[in-house]
């Protein structure tokens, strides 16, 4: 058989998904016919559409089918299909691969959602107290005999529609451009920061090297202090400037008029020393060692931090997470609560947290390159918000936006 | 023959004078003798060196003469020769062509120095009733007849040496990196610009679309007014859109809330039509049509500006110089008096004014773009601070610094 | 009157034409109700849709419909209207900027085609023997009373269907990413190549200085002598470049194992100088004084070269035209009859040409600025193929793929 | 106190390495009184210098002894002093840092050259059957009671001189240029390919993702085989990437000809699945599932790899080591034996392999990202050749002079 009956519901018209189900299509040598088309009249009603899809034969249609379905396209009303893992860490062969976009799956007739969903995983039926809950699980997470969705039965991804209001994270989406009002941008993100606190939302900040070396992190420490801050990822180069600064009044050495006044990059090292002597960054916070800084503010305002290590790193310092792994999961534990999610300076931790955060979580990320801007919108982050500019002259605008100086 | 002696005089140690010379001999495949090295003791005293320079054959030599005559090295005391232009913008087939930095002939026996200095131009010496002047021409400049000077003798090329104090237009000479305490570069560009206009220097300022498209033109019009702006260069992208938005308020059509609100890049055509039915800028200014932006600004202060054009050009405005070569001779007039060169996100409009300074100028080279920047610097402009940040963000800074608001 | 009834015709569903219409009334404020929708059961049916838009007021809808119409929405089937031009370079208030899309105009009851279609320039009526013939002309060139195309109605832009079948210059439209199968790319662009040259096609080249820098330029050399370039664009710094290197064997003064041997930057002023000692370069191929290099071998085989001026240009050569304006023309000359176009390592003058051309063009843009590959689709330019990769290498892959070595 | 005598010695004056002293004591606000110089006459002879260093106080002083010791000053010829690390990863506070240059300790009165030296790390002395030996080793492999170096006494940093012929690897150091002359290039390093493993000399390659997704990687995967690969550096995406190709001719489930074929992004999921299944690459190897790509010529070659694990990893491979510091400690074996390290199209494995070479290996870093390039520079890579072009272009020109194809 190669053809299948697939049905689309919702604004798919004005939110590209019905072209963008039909171009994957035929981008994949398929074909089809439009059965149905119900058009929702105005820009509030919702639309509906099934359609007839075609591939050379079997294998074909499938590979077709697994696409279009990530794209919002339901294939079959069934049951999902489930196998076992056969060993830890090995996956049964037609696993379903996850998007970040809501998901659901039908389970003894009912469509359930998917627990904690993120792109490029798998997902697990589990069994809670006889409830069968579908979870979402990174492959290095699945345990022999664990329930692995397969196929592409009663699967039902719900993709991202246009925002029926102007919002600055909805209709960006594709575009990266240098050039953008700054000031509306930082008022726009200022609001959005506000609004997610005053609903006791929850922001995650990603920072780099960058940050601390031109200064720009003693704004960031005020926001930890004001309470913008809710977790912070970076990686050990960050978090030894940070420390280094608050020790000694430099990064790598250099002071803030420039002079590189004290044994030069030596002093990144002696501040790593001083973390181990103090036996880490909290003890050096409790004995009085550490006492301004933006890991500082996180100990003494109990903002949770992660620092991942990278093969590149000096040290590292005793709180940096080496195993890559670990420290994934451990940002896990904080992007999945998360409602929205800032991003400065930083392509690897960036990108890491790009790939592991939910679609709904509204991302902002600044960076010179825009390299990075581009590829965490290419790897399906959604709701991303992309500014090519220096994120920390950025900062430096967030600051007056939030705090309403002018 | 196929030796000679320069000598070289001044901090030609710690200024790496001496060491570029060498490397430049080697670098060539020639060699040396130091016939004689005295050593200035202190960080104050001069330093002198004779040199015994050896080339290959004859025009071996002479190539390396000439390569290190431009880094300082002076190879022959005797007057300077010149032979006539045989046609209008035709030159004498050993002409010399200058550097940037300061550069004296010898005319019967007394060392002068050359007017209007400019890199990758020639010398003419001038009869003044009776005085021989040496000027610096570009090529297209040149009548029959004009007297250019030919060959190495008697030209002396000034280095720039090490400033004996710590200064960023000093020190960051070769080094560009995106990381930099933005706070201390805007504070230190922003103290040079008050120095410089209580002194009564000039400043250009050089600028690209970018600083419209983002806004931050508002904070140039307010310098403008401040008297912090002598001369203005920008492109007819720049202008066009600077009285887009007084005209519309909106810049390529979109307005400051990221609407496209009114005919999109048309608004960019209706704006140039409105300058062509009023007959111009000033006169747009005079007639009441334009009201407010840069370049309302700089009519009403009596600021000069040059709007060079490009080949992109849409339009273009009237007052865009169409012919490149006018253009640059009009930027010329201005460039000549500047003590102080400010560029913003402009590779096309920053190279070409880079290209006509003399190397007294203190250049600030603003951009996202790590290219530009270098390539201001590759090309022989010196004492000039790079910084790889976005230009649009670093002057809300700017602003800061040069009006005190903490 | 606050709504409009418009109608869309074609692949509107699956090449997101009805898509962005929504798309574009809903980001701009306005709204709609689809009163008719005839959807094509297939990839090959067309499909239509009549659309009641919906604007504040007059003027709100005024400004959805124009930009609607630039999107392939018919807004009105009467006449064209037009107004006469006040004064020369002066338009109507009203006048109606075009796309680069194949435009109709309905006169005297009949759709004819506008001539020499380019974006952002305006529609003439001309009067040929008693034929009215609509005709695309830049502001420049607009004379006192000619017949300027006014307001929308009768007016109909036909947006670019993906094509059925798969291209690359289809597909590629809005991707640019810099990680691509490099040979296949090669491969596409060397039989897109052939197969344009074997129906007597047209090709424009445009490159940058970097070409010539290095040595890339041997095999375009090459490429026009084989007659793969049936146009040139250039700058002054590539010409110069290109004579520079055929006369010494360097480019700004660097030999071929980057060896500066000869008056470093000043060869470049002396290429200039033998140019305007001969004439110019048509005269030094003539005169035996230039023997190879590209623009040796377009003069050779008549392949016309378009040298455009720009402000940073040192001299410039005789042959490079100095005024922007007369260059864009003589440019206009070549590009609308071009049916490709490859645009190599500038930014400048292949933003300039992508302006000018048609959108179906087949366009080929390898550059290693991701902005400038971007900032050209952004600008309009369909059916473009952006790789971000280095041209000068890029050149040896299409070298072996044009000549079938392996 | 607050001055010393220093010394130092070689071809201080052409290599600059006076001037950088003389630089550095000035731009840390000391002061200087030249001594004694004596200056080689010729380019073979080598010069000495005694040179007063002044500092405000003790502090200033030692910390002005510290710079200019990393560059080749010889402070004092007394014994190296050593204090014992007080616990294991913690060093005494006055601890040494090293450069990645030769450095020599006096240990009873004898000049010994440091084991293994690395940047950024520190340097202890062994007690090998009672004889003393210094090694450089990093912090975190710090035990207590090591004997680590401490203060500047009994310190020799030898740095590099320019070479005495013209050498691409001297000459280039700090000049990163997009515009070079590929063929020479290429051609220069195919020579010193050629030249290094005919003196059987190890050669390091580090790749990036875009090489397997250009398909460059097929050329890597005959140099593997042809034995011009001595231990490749790679992350889970670049070892990933190869193995999806191998066993289904896709890179993120794109074929050759662009097309998505099958399962788009999870086919990277499922070609990591493979490898769990088989049990690691080896295994897959063995087992016949592996048949070819590059990790499968290393396998066969018995060619060693490091795969480093980072944060935004999928997966990861079983092979992939997770933790960053034990990758890194792999990575160390093979880096201290090589002769020469291309770095291709890789940010993060590129510096972090830069951080552990030894001054003396050359290195080759093509990267399109200019960043990267003169990042690797800034860090203290000498020997560097960097190249701003597309690594996947290039390898295409350097397979051609590989193997001599015209």
């Amino acid at each position: 058989m190669n053809f299948e009956v697939v049905e689309l519901e919702g604004h798919i018209i004005d939110s590209n998904i019905l072209s963008k189900v039909l171009d994957k299509i035929i981008s994949m040598g398929g074909d089809f016919e439009i059965e149905k088309l119900e058009v929702g009249k105005t820009n509030e009603d919702k639309s509906y559409a099934r359609i007839l899809v075609k591939g050379k034969d079997g294998e074909h249609l499938d590979n077709i089918l697994r696409e279009i379905q990530q794209l919002g396209a339901v294939v079959s009303t069934d049951d999902v299909e489930t196998k076992k893992a056969p060993r830890d860490k090995v996956l049964p062969d037609d696993f379903y691969g996850t998007t970040n976009l809501p998901t659901y799956v039908k389970i003894d007739g009912v469509w359930k959602e998917v627990e904690d969903i993120e792109m490029d995983c798998v997902i697990v039926i589990e069994n809670r107290n006889g409830e069968k809950v579908p979870v979402c699980k990174r492959m290095g997470l699945i345990k022999e005999g664990d329930e692995v969705v397969v196929g592409y039965k009663g699967i039902r991804v719900v993709p991202l529609e246009r925002s029926r209001e102007k919002d600055i994270f909805g209709f960006m989406q594709s575009e990266v451009s240098p050039e953008k009002p700054l000031d509306y941008y930082s008022k726009m993100i200022a609001e959005e920061i506000k609004r997610i606190k005053k609903n006791n939302g929850k922001i995650v900040w990603v920072v780099g090297t960058a940050i601390a070396h031109t200064r720009a992190h003693k704004i960031l420490e005020k926001f930890v202090r004001d309470g913008y801050v809710d977790a912070l990822f970076c990686g050990n180069g960050f978090a030894t400037m940070d420390i280094e600064y608050a020790l000694f009044g430099t990064t790598l050495g250099m002071d803030d008029t420039c002079n590189i006044v004290k044994g030069g990059y030596k002093s990144h090292l002696v501040a790593i020393n001083e973390m181990w002597k103090a036996g880490g960054i909290k003890e050096a916070v409790k004995k009085g060692i550490l006492k301004k800084g933006v890991l500082y503010e996180c100990v003494k305002n109990n903002v949770p931090y992660v620092i991942g290590g990278s093969l590149r790193d000096d040290g590292p310092l005793p709180d940096t997470i080496t195993d890559v792994m670990v420290a994934q999961d451990e940002m896990r534990k904080h992007a999945k609560n998360a409602d929205m999610c800032i991003i400065l300076a930083t392509m690897l931790h960036g990108i890491a947290t790009g790939n592991i955060l939910p679609a709904r979580v509204k991302t902002v990320c600044i960076d010179m390159n825009p390299y990075v801007v581009t590829r965490l919108q290419d790897r399906g982050t959604h709701q991303a918000v992309g500014i090519v500019s220096d994120p920390c002259a950025f900062l430096h605008l967030l600051e007056k936006d939030l705090y309403g100086k002018e």
